[in-house]
């Protein structure tokens, strides 16, 4: 990977440029931080001309490294003001590595109000044209682009929210069947797309030289080390699981925990929770058959499988995947049982271009607001519809929990940095409310999945309703996450790599093979560490300090049933994060 | 004064204590600041339990010290989310003082969804139901606590949107006629008023013993002096600018500066100006007869007079008063030139209890967004139904500017630190500008009127195109503002004091005749400067720091006619405006 491709959206021009010496080496969150550190001013409007937004696969996107096709969208956020890096596992992010562009960077506004899509391929690319597209469902938008350009043309493309500019909007890649279901999901950076008038980017990846080990040998050996673990470790082997019931499987685990957050956060237990399990999920794909499947894949080269896709009751696809944060947010966080309820909030969620778990905190807080109440799913898929319609409500709803709550005067509104909450009660898993404070992500469960040794007793274990050493654990996860980022990996294999020596090895040992680096284990929390200081030194200068790594204050005087514990980690040990 | 009034919303108990020492001699501002300061903390929700809210006279109240009647209304704003202070003209708040209140603290939530009211006594008072004035415009409330409670009871109201807990809501005190129409208007109190569940307080000061001045003689000396400079000086004399024409004196002006916002800060030239004008105002006062009247008053005390009462054209009374400021953001800001429809808005505002300033930017941002065309009144009109009926659209402009271009996904907002700027254009006015950005407050003229030397030749000459030592310029005045807000002054003497030597000396004596204290002209700048620090100490806790003290970028790379100037301050000049 050594060149940048620039879509310039004002011109109109598709360049391409050799990799700067200074960006060699790296990919992922990494290039896609250290870029929009360089490139996009700290204190720019999100929505306005000097906004970039850049696409960077992982280190090892394409190579036969298992689960390492993920690629890292960055920019700054219109939802935490921040800077923003998402990812998402898809073909797309394997497609670029091949083509051997490391990044490409989307620049500038059109002076016109058009929809536009670029076609990029290994020598350059063109912006041409989408009106065809122009407020198209994303599934729709990612059929047409099939039926255009030929079945597997990796795609990105953004849904109406992004293209109304709804900082609840995420981007869609394209799964290996051509859905426009996988989601960078987090930021609001489909509302960047939409204010460059860009509808989606499709790739020609037909002369592409594919990618150039520079230690074959030992790329292949941290492979073979990593599957190993990964088919090893209880979480992530086949027939484990996430392969057996999906990441929902943590629907029944977290409620029993008393850590799911439930009718907006009121309580840590969810009723209903039984009913829209990881469980109640394999039932279904297996009793109404057709389309239901667990086991699914986001990308080639995933050994997990934990995407599902969903049937209706006939066993027509409904919709895929139907995740734990979605079905969480959608559902316990607004009291909704009814598993097709929530199905149905996915799949509009995933065609308007929504991040799911935005869109279950924005509803949750709405219900708190008054506008529905909770456990009304039909009335939740009704609201789908105000956004859709662009009505003054869907412009409320669009622009996240924060955004609602204040629209309405409500106090109890679950987020940090303006980024709801997922599906974690940091009241009760203490360890993920430090991360969800101090990231600079805003509110984000994969910035460090605490969650592991807290709930899940994988990598040790962690009292998740004490408040001891939870600073330095979430720290570690964060620099951790932070280089799995970098280098393009699921962030699955933490469980496996937590657990067992030899995955760990294999991590190092096929960057190493993939770079020609002589990264040690230290390295792998050192570059973490640097990665999290630029994307801090960014929010800085934006105006995020210490003072937004906080816990929304609900939270420290309302105390959540069963455990009747408040948040009680004080901000001053909050700060001694970056110490 | 030398006692403080606790209402707790909780408890519904209301508590009399003695001033403690270290806010003896302080007043308004000052005391207002220090206050929330001590006891809000800085990073609570402003709508949670844990805001305040803080009514302050002046520490001249009710001497006969001239233009001395203003109250400041202190607390966490929650449009700006840093520290506010709002001020008032009002009898109130010289009933305040004569009843030896130095101030009233406002405090918890109540646990029901009622409106109450509270009655003040100078031993005490209580809270009583007021689900009579639930929901009721604020001129209807006004006038039914005059019913009730006898007329000259002085009172301050919150508005249906303040109720609503819609952050462009301001509290209305009582003029001398009764009117609920003297604003505190910025920063979003009567959104916080609201969320304790409080409609209106009410003043008894039927037992009140009056004030006494440590020095009678010597505050009569300044006050004559003051008084005579007022008298003499041409924008405050009788028959001068403000006298004959109102504030909207400035239309004209600004307008032929260049620096008149039109359509929502695309220009500083607005077609319509002479229509809406100071001029027309007045020609419509006279031609129409009946209740138009220049030269009002807004407190007992003032010799200037600048309030204005506008009649229909049938001479009934249609509102009052109707500001250069308001007429400029209902007017201009729209592209609006009907007088009438201005009027309309601005009684409209009143009775809903908004912010007219940013009522009127956030219509412009509205009319940006294509909501409504520039220059649509009636459209505008029909907006206020919106808040009125608490429709969604209603949330969205009710929450001000900011909130409604973010809505929209709109850049073009002109805010800062979400507050939606005044009347003056600041790439044509420079030095406002640097006010705009720096102050405390957020965007907010009253907090360093540099147009004084920019575009009227008080105080010295300064170009208003020019960048240069505007930062000295806008630190000098916003140091004597906070002085004169501490004192209660109301700002617009700062014009004869500027130019008329006496007219100063008579400030600080009659504020230390008051006191007792031995103020020089360096205390003016030391204790304002000292009272900014504590504002500026609240708003850095609350995670507001250098990096929003800035102009909305649009400002800096679009260039507004007819001079083309843009925003070219550079922010690091902006920061050394507290070295």
């Amino acid at each position: 990977m050594d060149k940048l491709v620039r879509i310039n959206m004002t011109t109109r021009k598709v360049e391409v440029e050799p990799l700067p010496d200074k960006y060699k080496g790296k990919g992922g969150r990494w290039l896609s931080s250290m870029m929009v550190n360089d490139e996009v001013p700290a204190d720019c409007h999100p929505l306005g001309p000097n906004n970039k937004l850049v696409f960077a696969p992982g280190i090892l996107s394409s190579t036969r490294a298992p689960n390492s096709g993920r690629i890292s969208v960055g920019g700054k956020s219109p939802l935490t003001g921040g800077i923003k890096e998402a990812n998402a596992g898809t073909p797309f992010s394997q497609s670029l590595a091949r083509m051997g562009i490391a990044a490409l960077v989307v620049e500038g506004l059109p002076e016109d109000n058009k929809s536009w899509m670029v076609k990029v391929g290994v020598d350059g690319g063109e912006v041409v044209p989408a009106d065809d597209l122009d407020g198209v469902g994303a599934y729709e938008s990612g059929h047409k682009l099939w039926e255009k350009f030929g079945e597997k043309t990796p795609f990105v493309v953004n849904g109406p929210a992004g293209e109304a500019k709804m900082v609840m909007a995420g981007l869609a890649f394209n799964d290996p069947e051509g859905r426009a279901a996988r989601y960078a999901g987090r930021g609001g950076l489909g509302a960047v797309m939409g204010s460059k008038g860009l509808k989606a980017i499709c790739l020609d990846d037909s002369d592409a030289r594919g990618i150039e080990p520079a230690d074959a040998e030992l790329l292949k050996t941290g492979q073979k080390k990593l599957a190993d673990a990964i088919l090893e470790h209880d979480v992530t082997k086949k027939g484990g699981a996430l392969n057996s019931f999906g990441t929902a499987v943590l629907i029944n685990i977290l409620n029993e925990a008393g850590g799911l957050p439930t009718n907006n956060f009121r309580t840590g237990v969810f009723e209903g929770a039984q009913k829209i399990s990881g469980e109640a999920l394999a039932e279904a794909a297996k009793s109404r058959g057709g389309a239901g499947t667990m086991g699914h894949r986001c990308h080639p080269g995933c050994i997990i499988s934990c995407s599902t896709v969903y049937p209706h009751e006939d066993g027509s696809e409904h919709v895929s995947s139907v995740e734990y944060e979605s079905i969480w947010s959608l559902g316990a966080n607004c009291g909704i049982d009814n598993l097709d309820h929530v199905a149905e909030l996915v799949w509009q969620c995933n065609d308007l271009g929504l991040d799911t778990i935005e869109a279950g905190v924005t509803i949750g807080v709405a219900m708190e607001a008054g506008l529905l109440e909770f456990g009304d799913g039909e009335g939740a898929i009704k609201l789908m519809d105000e956004i859709r319609n662009r009505t003054p409500l869907g412009h409320i709803l669009g622009q996240g929990a924060q955004f609602t709550g204040d629209a309405y005067g409500v106090t109890r509104i679950p987020c940090v940095k303006r980024q709801g909450m997922p599906a974690y009660e940091p009241r009760a898993v203490k360890g993920i409310g430090v991360t969800y404070a101090t990231s600079t992500m805003g509110a984000d469960h994969t910035a460090g999945y605490t969650v592991a040794p807290e709930i899940m007793s994988v990598g040790g274990t962690s009292d998740p309703l004490s408040k001891k050493d939870k600073i330095g654990l979430s720290k570690a996860f964060q620099d951790t996450t932070a280089f799995l980022d970098a280098a393009g990996y699921c962030i699955f294999i933490a469980f496996p790599i937590l657990d067992i020596e030899s995955g760990f090895e294999g991590v190092i040992e096929t960057v190493n093979g993939m770079l020609g680096t002589d990264y040690k284990a230290d390295d792998v929390t050192r570059i973490g560490d640097e990665v999290l200081r630029i994307e801090r030194d960014f929010n800085f200068r934006a105006g995020i300090g210490k003072e937004q790594d906080r816990m929304p204050e609900f939270m420290k005087y309302e105390k959540l049933p069963p455990h009747n514990n408040v948040w009680d980690i004080p901000d001053e040990e909050l700060d001694t994060f970056w110490d």
